[in-house]
């Protein structure tokens, strides 16, 4: 008989009034019910903090005006949070994590993971010493029918992989919005808090995370023209990407949020030559595959093609859609697989896959690689590997 | 500054091992924060009752062998439920409704809300005379669109209203699946326990009250054929319904579980003198409009032509699905606004929107009406009026 | 060595200036090369009928005032017309026709091919004992995907047919088009001209027929709810229907041409014991097929799972779209390899289909039937067998 | 009153028994009832010439052994044809279209219009000098919705431009066909046949051409990577581009023989600072149009919002599909209009729009930067101007 486990006690930094990312966190932790929310930093300015706190059910004694009063408070109390989503802008992610991962703290932090490859690594040693979770949320991995394509690739439906087409297009940036005061749009196309990319690190991370994550593809060289279309902006607002696979495999990348009819356009196709596979964020529960010589077949979440890695991510029958909050409740699930484990000193189910350190490291890799390729006037350059594959 | 409200304290009846729905209200109780499970009685078999109760984390003391016990129960505890879901099969929904709210609590109770009309007009009678809330789950019309074309309807961006096309089509009873053992298909094909009416009162309901939320239509009579084409099955397992409209609109209604390829398939047409609308359950967050003489739009959950009342229920951006479960989690929580309200003494605030007593009588109604016609050879017999339009 | 025949000599009455279905015809014709268009009376009014000839590059001495003008001098022509297409309204197809066959011209008659039952079968003794081709041009039994469906439900594919949903639905007279003084809105508006169906006769025929085409299914009773919803107008605008076939299928049929946003809506869904297809005419080159608890595949016109009945009637590739054009062609092509046999005194090639003399038969026998359901209040009336199936 | 005016006498070079495009020119020929097919050297074999011809109802005394027989034959002929359409394999196009036009003939040459820009700007000279019409059949740019589309963007419906997205997907290279004997791959995949693209060259100047045509835009430097993925092949079977044009626009060409699952997967879709299109060929009647900050819409040909450049070249109604054939036709037809002209010595309609030598040439100099690039390691190049754009 199956009892269920004491929920995990969750901590969050950011994600106060205004926020957007922040309230998608907690309804992932909520939703299947593994995790109690019980404490916040969640912002960086006290007053809104402290509003926030109020207005989630925080008790008072558990908001907190810094990070550090956090890390501290929640350290010495026997109930302390046992994970703590980082949800800031991204300047602050790596400080934020570096302190909750020291202050022996799981972290589960929003992408990209650092600004710079070199924090990303230090972040990655850090994780390592300190035998915590460094969890990143590349959240479309949390997809079923993205599970389904990663297995179906894995056990050769697709054959020999060949071409890669990764997009994601919106267009909420196509104007000057963040200088109308909306506050999404003000820190994503500052440098100071965003890092060197705009929309190559904001929505470019997630899809070259994707094709990873679903293709086991590794990149080699990418060719990057990054451009700035709305005036006075500083950072790139739409990225073109050729790139060259280890193994002969090619792709190409576009990410835009100026791409005007686009709302959260993330789509990936990947060619092999015995298959092909389509699958679109905004219609998530079905996968076309083609096998080569066949007409192609539309596998549906719950339907009766789904396999095994489908099925393990599913809640509700095919048929009754399950979105975006679901996929991102997925890694959540996930990550609350590993903490129990933690918890119980068991090794994780094998069948446990969640974005970590390493992807977070490539994905600021592929950041920094874009624009210097693009600075050079889009030349070929090469991904540097990450560091020691074998590291969380 | 707004203050979170303590949780509602929820309690369950049916729901446990092996159930489908009782899940799902678990999912969309917890999904915004407004609900605490924490009491059940989940099984009319008490071992499956309390192992579900262990595997969910109700304490011991919380687990009941039945309902009369849990509702003797909670009633005496200062901590005890505020309101039960009811998540049996039909032919319980009655008496366990009926239990609870002379017990004193708010009930959500599944659809169909009893399986006869003279059931379903007592109960609203007892909650009436409770003063609690008797909510029945239609939780279709928890979805934003649904709430964005119930808005341009009302606001006349249709016009006078025609045609009404209704349809759900599922696959998953077209083989005897209920002598196989499976539970769901089992209960639901047995008279007994689901009631007159098999695909009608399975899904047909959900369409006509669908349809009713979104027209204001009244229907004034129906004529029904009612099919069972699997074999031994006792119940339909596939409708088509005519129906005329107080006014003059006329509607068409097919529902069917024996539809091969449909898996959800529940999707409703409008036209009126001055623009139509298509909404299909399985891409929730998309409503085509056209209006006449125009070019058809395509508005969107969260996009620039979406109205208050869609927004009022949006979580997420546009382009970043949402799904079922957040239309089943409306529901929960506009059922939770009432309930904060009511604790509250306060009125509800008037946009709050749930299916209730009513809607449950009129769904009962409907299912004994196309029984009826169907029986007398596919014929027009007129829907009775429900009691008292003022009560609850 | 295959040599090309000589292209048949085409007349036409009706399809002047004005007229749209004419012009159809005309380029069905030509796409295959098998028609030489050379003679017609193309209006009532003579002047109109001689600047139509003139401007389609007919011969003054091959435009004729009347009908009866055209099939006299023709009739004694050395290279006279060998068929003759009736593309008039309702009303003359019966006169023309009947006067065409009799004077030993093959008819290519519009639908619906009559005004009454009576009509069609005197029409259909007439083709009989003329020995000429009698073909109406149901010319949606042309697409390739239909034939795909056609030959899949022949061979079992599906199984045994439970249910079937037609509908066909455009929205070009919700408002009141003919009083604007648009031709073809006044002409299928009016009784006298259109006979006792509107809607039901213009394009509900065409989705009945399809149903009978593509199933092999024989309606046995129908009940139909017809209405007018634009005032003044004489004829039904919009028809519900519940059909039940011999054997124990079930269907609907919706035709509208009030459904604000619906351009030429014809769908078609079949479902069976095995499986379950949809076609839809504005998509035209592919058909969904789902087999019993198998992933759903698209067959594409010239695509992997295309089979005979689908090639034989496809020009270019798959993903090179044909149309309406190219399927109205169909029909053209086929009668023509009928009409080349008759010429050479052999039989037709067994693979040959087109909608003839008994499909017109039907076709009428069910807008009355309609008809007369839907004025005795839609209740259930039987439709009459066609007469002698043997018959053309 | 309009007269019909005599049809041009069309002749053929190329385009026998197992030929692909050579039945389709002919059917475009047809559709619209402008021409008359009258002569042919059908192939380079000549009995399979003979046949070919026979099998086409083509004179014994029309058809020939070679095109320069063809040439001299006709143009001495009263009757001879006045424009020929050249469908052979692309290293033919140069001498072909050069005899012809010498010979006093209008062309309608294949694409690519040559192998090398040299012979393409010879033959522009060519043409210039000799007065007679040369058109490329970039095919695409006849569909109404691709008119459409660029007479939207004429007058300003999406602003300033900033990103195109173009993309050709098809699959029927996957595999090694051309080793089987398939006529069309041994040749496409032949550099002595095809030139120096492959992929590139048979459908990537499809693409090239169309966002030229439809945005106006100029490239101005590409960065190709030409991927052969069939073992043995010898020229590119994917293409990946990068384009930069002139005045700042960026843009993405993927072109792809081995994209399993694709059947003609072309697509366009263009973004501006205040709107944005997307249009995809195996759906070719409508287009999708969002302009900033309102919901997308569709506008369909000869629907309500389609414009006058759509509105020329349809057919039938909206919801009656027009295909490829039909976009064919339009080109086809747009030629005969210039022919017209051309007879009468008038000036053409300013609204006839038709790819002609310049468009030829600058889809030849596309293949070859493309190849330059690529073979340079996928870096940028500098596409040449076309020589004298008032040349026609």
């Amino acid at each position: 008989m199956t009892a269920a486990r004491a929920p995990i006690r969750l901590g969050m930094v950011g994600g106060g009034q205004g926020a957007f990312i922040g309230a998608v966190h907690r309804m992932a932790a909520r939703l299947d019910g593994h995790y109690d929310f019980c404490a916040g930093a969640l912002s960086s300015d006290p007053a809104r903090a402290l509003a926030s706190a109020r207005e989630l059910g925080l008790g008072a004694d558990r908001s907190y005006a810094s990070y550090t009063d956090m890390v501290a408070g929640e350290s010495v109390r026997h109930d302390g949070v046992e994970v703590i989503a980082i949800v800031t802008p991204n300047h602050m992610h790596f400080p934020v994590s570096k302190a909750c991962l020291e202050g022996g703290f799981h972290v589960i932090c929003d992408k990209p993971m650092t600004v710079t490859v070199e924090e990303a690594r230090e972040l990655r040693r850090i994780a390592e010493a300190s035998g915590r979770i460094l969890a990143v949320t590349y959240n479309y991995s949390g997809y079923p029918m993205i599970r389904q394509a990663r297995e179906m690739i894995e056990r050769g439906d697709l054959g020999r992989l060949r071409v890669v087409q990764g997009e994601y297009a919106q267009d909420w940036l196509s104007e000057n919005l963040e200088e109308s005061g909306q506050k999404q749009a003000a820190w994503r196309t500052d440098p100071a808090k965003s890092g060197a990319g705009g929309c190559i690190g904001d929505i470019g991370t997630h899809i070259y995370h994707l094709i990873s994550f679903v293709t086991g593809l590794e990149a080699e060289a990418i060719c990057a023209d990054l451009s700035t279309f709305v005036g006075q902006r500083k950072l790139d607002d739409n990225a073109h990407l050729m790139l060259r696979f280890k193994g002969g495999a090619k792709g190409m990348i576009w990410a835009s949020q100026v791409a005007v009819g686009c709302e959260n356009g993330l789509q990936l196709r990947v060619f092999g030559d015995k298959g092909g596979i389509v699958w679109r964020q905004e219609n998530p529960n079905e996968l076309i595959f083609s096998p080569l010589r066949e007409a192609p077949r539309r596998i549906t979440r719950g339907g009766h093609a789904a396999g095994d890695a489908a099925a393990r991510l599913t809640r509700v029958p095919s048929g009754h859609p399950e979105g975006y909050i679901e996929g991102f409740a997925n890694i959540y699930t996930e990550i609350a697989a590993a903490i129990f484990a933690a918890r119980e000193g068991k090794p994780v189910d094998e069948r446990v896959v969640y974005p970590a350190g390493a992807d977070g490291e490539k994905g600021v890799a592929f950041i920094e690689a874009a624009v210097r390729s693009s600075a050079a006037g889009a030349t070929w350059v090469k991904i540097p590997a990450a560091i020691g594959e074998g590291l969380r």
